[in-house]
């Protein structure tokens, strides 16, 4: 059996997402940050560095965490989400890992100095807001002539951006100047899987 | 014929040495950013992000920027630098992952606040000092009981790792706390590839 665990948070919606698209059966266990329950020396067993998403396939004995690889690890496990031709398969690698290095780190920072940050700090608040801003657009651009990351195909690098773009929805970034990205971004909301892989665990955030 | 773009730069660094250590042929093409050549018509249609590296396989036809995907896409085409046995495959997979996601974004971030800055932002400096400072410390604890990240394997995790902590100790980061990391980064810093990927292209940052 799979064991997810993981909070109702960004990174957390890409598992969920990605399991439900999958009909995949997982016991889901809900590790509530704002409780610190992160922070426990249980859980710091299976993840040191306290964050979620955590992924244990007791079948294979594989313990994961960072959500892009955990993607990856889905995707060979079922041959699904992820392209078999070559190159299709390296775009859907590229995306995932441009979401995981240069466009989720980067929107993590800007949430904490636009919404969480105890005091103001222009100079950082705008440094963020260029580079997100920057990122988003590059996304856009891609997204004006094919209907998903890695083409025509529905995979893994979309679940990955979409964990993002719901929240950046929710906190009401402005995406009214990017058509192509918000229109893919309706267009996997729209998903029934993803639907329901953001509402898990509950409480939702934003819902 | 495998061509590269790259500057003197950790994430540069990680594909020179992975190319040096797997001895593949291959074009290395200077993208000088101090020069702005980064921010190129040419090269913004190879990687519209302007960032280096870029690799582009003319036998496969494939084309990638990302570090982390580009060093999977080498260990794949060869069979080498990455365990062949699942479970020590995926922990490769996750510390190639840890670095792209959760250490070079951050360590990126401090060199920015702590170095680059026009004005200091102490709230910054602070919170990317603890962040980094964090993470290396799980790095520590991870290589206290293994020679490599995946284990007893030396793979394209620890190339990823080492592109920055390379950088690292050319600005003085202090880790002399960090015995296991230390102990790691002078094994991975003795290997002939390695010292011939740092230095290209020339001329070499910090050497
Ligand atoms: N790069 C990691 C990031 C994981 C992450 O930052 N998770 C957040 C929730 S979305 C978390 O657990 N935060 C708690 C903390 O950092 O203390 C991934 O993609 O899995
Ligand atoms: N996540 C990317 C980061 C690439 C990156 O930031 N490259 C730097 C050099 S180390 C760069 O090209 N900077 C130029 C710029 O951002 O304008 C990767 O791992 O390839």
């Amino acid at each position: 059996m799979i064991q997810l665990y993981t909070d109702s948070s960004p990174n957390g919606f890409k598992i969920t997402i990605a399991l439900e698209e999958l009909g995949l059966p997982y016991v889901l266990h809900h590790v509530d940050i704002d409780k610190g329950e992160n922070r426990r020396p249980e859980f710091l067993r299976l993840n040191p560095f306290g964050r979620i998403p955590v992924l244990v396939d007791d079948g294979s004995g594989i313990a994961l965490f960072e959500s892009a690889a955990i993607l990856l690890y889905l995707a060979e496990k079922t041959g699904r989400l992820l392209p078999t031709e070559e190159k299709a398969r390296w775009e859907a690698i590229k995306w995932l890992t441009v979401h995981a290095a240069s466009v989720g780190p980067l929107v993590g920072q800007r949430v904490h100095f636009e919404l969480l940050a105890a005091e103001r700090h222009p100079a950082a608040i705008e440094r963020y807001r260029r580079l997100t801003d920057d990122a988003f657009s590059v996304l856009d651009s891609h997204l004006a002539s094919r209907p998903y990351f890695a083409g025509d195909d529905y995979s893994i690098a979309d679940i990955a951006h979409f964990g993002w773009t719901h929240i950046a929805q929710i906190i009401r970034f402005d995406f009214s100047a990017l058509p192509h990205l918000s229109a893919w971004h309706q267009r996997i909301a729209a998903r029934p899987a993803v639907q329901r892989g953001v509402t898990l665990p509950a409480p939702a955030t934003g819902a």
